[in-house]
């Protein structure tokens, strides 16, 4: 699991139907590279959370049938960028 | 998922009969590496869109038997490069 | 597998279900970017390890149900950095 | 799928079972980094290619239980590098 | 498929059931990482080899129950660093 921070939210009028309504968060790494992922956990902007990629990401969904490929999993205590 | 912009159309006269007749276009990371993906959505050059890769990028396509690793899930409102 | 070094306990309070109660690590990797992984081996801080990734770090784990992408396999024997 | 391009044949006379007869090519990334690609188009040398990686390079290949994960999908007309 | 250089055996004394015992090497990529692979083929040290990763290393070895994310496929033939 990779540990990022939570930039913002992703604001997007059109998306495929397999994401349904799931929420989406940018999400900037260690190096600072920006990605998306879906938040099953409810994570506002400034918190280092860890996520999940490939199959994983979409197992930590409640939906298994999600359509992503990087999940939030849990936030961080305490964490020192 | 990764954010990336859309810059072209890809044109190419062979290839593989599991991409049947699946849009492909060309993208540039946020590093300037380019990639290619399916596009169920339609999106013009100059769009910044999020991408999903691996098994996930064939379950974001309509038809989920289509050969790719990188497909195009939703153009990003409002983005400042 | 990648080589990596084992830096900390993880310490979350809130995490996805999926996880369960699986032991998490803060790994080093030999660029020294931080990841976290589950550790079925139990292993202290400061050692050497080798880790699986992608769906064989669901294998890897006694349940293989644990939302994980990254695991501990085993303790590397006298490594120099 | 990645971008890249053909650089030689590969020759090696071990190799698993798993890649039966299948034509293997050197292939160099946008960075100049070479990898092996499985090649069910048929491509020559100083062509550019877009690949397939992960479980959907065996869906590319007419036989999908070939042991690879890099598949040339097409070859790409008039690419300027 | 990757490009690396077998650098040497793995010595472990602890590690996970599912890699039952498959013999494991220490690979150098061509940038000079270092990662650890099963190997089916039996290489000795010092020769270029070709390595599958993901799922696909799974398939690779004879038993593809063994839970690696890395294995060597094949020996290259007179390879110039």
């Amino acid at each position: 699991m990779e540990i990022m921070r939570v930039v913002d939210e992703l604001v997007c009028t059109r998306r495929v139907p397999g994401l349904q309504a799931a929420s989406l968060r940018i999400l900037a790494s260690q190096q600072g590279v920006l990605s998306v992922a879906t938040d099953p956990v409810g994570v506002p902007p400034g918190k280092w959370v860890y996520t999940t990629s490939g199959s994983a990401a979409r197992l930590a969904m409640k939906d298994a049938r999600i359509t992503t490929d990087l999940t939030i999993c849990g936030i961080i205590d305490n964490w020192d960028e």
